[in-house]
């Protein structure tokens, strides 16, 4: 028997991950009613095939791997940069500055966002209540303490520094939000910039929904407010706006103006990991070019005319939801006095459709599930024909016409 | 300025990754004398280009994901079933049986032997010395005590448990060893297998080279050893045997019979990671099926013959070796009084020959120059010429002939 000590952190965690704990109860749903045609609204994954664009530069990558000339051992351990300089391009389209040498290639913000917990010490985590449960399990795993923030109704979902004190931390904000849909305005994020900068805390920025950022007005990236380089990085990812949860590619955004921190991460990153497939960084280098951008374009936007159908069929139900306006993401009020795991199941019950829990992100979101747009139109188009029907509205009615 | 606490660990590590500095060394020549031809025998990095079967493969897959019919998103936390029984299977073709459900795929071993760090508290990390730089690099990030096991050539560069006191340990063995090239037989592994039942230790067995091995009373995987099962975590990866250092596929085999440790690493994977390319994989399962383990079996073969070139010339030329026999890693001892960076840099001056520094890998390393046989046959019959003629002579004669 090993009789090394066990990580405590680690084994403090609940046994499943959030989306394992769905797939477990939808597996024993099947069971018993194998007849039923499911609708999954749960896990995040996108639907739609992958850009011909970046599917085509993969093939052809893939293909010249089996050349000499065409052959790539292991790569720069930033990432390729014809990759890097597209995604500083990308930035610059819409007015932002980001040098090539500030981009760290990844595969996946989930790995960024756990790896960067690596820089620190001891320090406190400010995470979002409900978010992303990988902030707080990652976070947790390391041994930090965790201190929530909460983000409910009567804050639109969005977290403020409000009344915390100026001790440096650790600040995860995630805008469009997942689970919430909800969106940091500018006035919001630059509270929480300067906020960070008198407390000399670090903000991790999670874009990975900012292509669903549709009203110009909105940020979608923190170094669109003045002072941000100063004391934050940004984590993004080809996964939801090009398709690429299969592919595995992201980025982060980790300045010089951070002093120690860049070299610190650098060192992290070429220790602990030999970089990202080169055939996925050709698929994410297709996805930047004018071609691949006008796919994924249209990827984006039908999961939002998605998100707006569904929106209509909530509302039309009498079932309050919030989110989906930028974000592909709907926040849908559970009846009162039901849990969010109870409304899962009856909704699975009822409708067959397959959501996320509100708790699952966090005790804040207890009360609230969260539907996911990222189906096909058809599938889209059915759970909302079954929300109008009488479905939806037996388990909702308690909160029909709030 | 961010004051949140930094990781000590961390800032401890010299800024560069070994291999950096050898690139740097590399640059800074290549400055200064542009024409001179270079023959990189430094960093362990393939040159032959990828199985045709395995590049085919991806080719296919990538085109197939942009089709609704072919796309794949998130794929199973440990991994495709597909290619974990195909490793299962090719573990049962030398005789030994491991279930595909303790098969763990990754993005490459470097991933996992830092990843597997987390599942541990306050535990000392034996390490060899010299060895892979990843083993104590990922522990003092982990801000883990880490403590050396010589291996010299007292030991055949082998290290041993004598001396160890019974307290449970991580404990990292790497056979084929990088960078010697020893390996470890039936017997020192059964010794360290009874060390690690009897003191309640967990070794992690690093077989990234197994395919290296030609003897066949060596053993190629821990578990060949009775009672592993219930000590052993074994890591390995494509890149040597398959060429994938640029495609990033590897496997952990984690099983049951250690217990908890087997549900905590699920845990690990599932929170910080999103898995491995879905192209990849199927790239390493078609380097499984029987024209890829042809294809493999060539490449192994070549850079064998290649490491039988090295030891000749080095041999002609005087120069005490050890390795390159079951390993593609020859271990060059350095002339009296040199330390390794000064026979680097003059074995660079003289020869061209880019190597890297023994001591590069612990200061058990100090006095030793590991050249790699992952060249060209071209590039390696040109070394043995400048090795034999004048230049290496010139380095290496104080200990001509011993």
């Amino acid at each position: 028997m090993i009789r090394a000590e066990l990580n405590g952190g680690l084994r403090y965690l609940p046994e499943n991950y959030l989306f394992s704990e769905v797939s477990k109860r939808v597996a024993s749903f099947k069971a018993k009613f194998p007849e039923k045609r499911l609708i999954s609204l749960g896990i995040g994954d996108v639907t739609l095939p992958l850009p011909r664009s970046a599917a085509h530069a993969m093939a052809v990558a893939s293909e010249a791997m089996a050349d000499a000339r065409g052959f790539v051992g292991y790569g720069d351990a930033m990432g390729e940069m014809r990759l890097r300089e597209a995604i500083s391009k990308r930035y610059l389209k819409r007015g932002i500055a980001i040098s090539p040498d500030d981009i760290f290639i990844s595969d996946g913000a989930k790995s960024d966002i756990s790896g960067i917990l690596d820089l620190f010490g001891d320090v406190e985590i400010l995470v979002g209540d409900p978010s992303y449960p990988v902030y707080s399990d990652a976070s947790v795993m390391a041994n930090k303490r965790v201190r929530l923030v909460c983000a409910n109704e009567k804050n639109s979902f969005l977290p403020t520094p409000e009344g915390l004190d100026a001790s440096p931390r650790v600040i995860f904000l995630c805008s469009p939000s997942n689970p919430t849909g909800a969106v940091l305005d500018r006035a919001r994020l630059l509270e929480w910039v300067e906020f960070a900068r008198k407390s000399g805390s670090l903000i991790i920025f999670d874009a990975a929904y900012e292509a669903y950022v549709s009203d110009p007005c909105l940020p979608r990236s923190i170094f669109e407010i003045e002072g941000a380089r100063e004391c934050a990085v940004e984590i993004c990812s080809f996964s939801k706006f090009a398709g690429f949860t299969g592919v595995r590619c992201g980025w982060s955004v980790v300045g010089r103006e951070l002093g120690e921190i860049r070299g610190l991460w650098l060192r992290r990153q070429s220790t602990k990991s030999n970089g990202v497939s080169h055939i996925s960084q050709m698929g994410a280098l297709a996805s930047l070019s004018d071609e691949g951008e006008r796919e994924c374009g249209e990827r984006v936007a039908y999961y939002m005319e998605n998100a707006k159908i569904l929106a209509r069929a909530l509302n039309t139900a009498g079932i309050r939801s919030f989110g989906g306006e930028n974000a592909p993401y709907l926040w849908v009020k559970c009846p009162e006095g039901r849990t969010s795991w109870e409304t899962f199941d009856e909704l699975l019950l009822e409708t067959g459709i397959i959501s996320t829990a509100g708790v699952g992100f966090g005790t804040g979101g207890e009360g609230y599930l969260r539907l996911s747009s990222f189906a096909s139109r058809e599938d889209i188009y059915e759970a909302a024909r079954r929300l109008e029907g009488g479905g939806g509205r037996r388990i909702f009615c308690l909160i029909k016409g709030s």
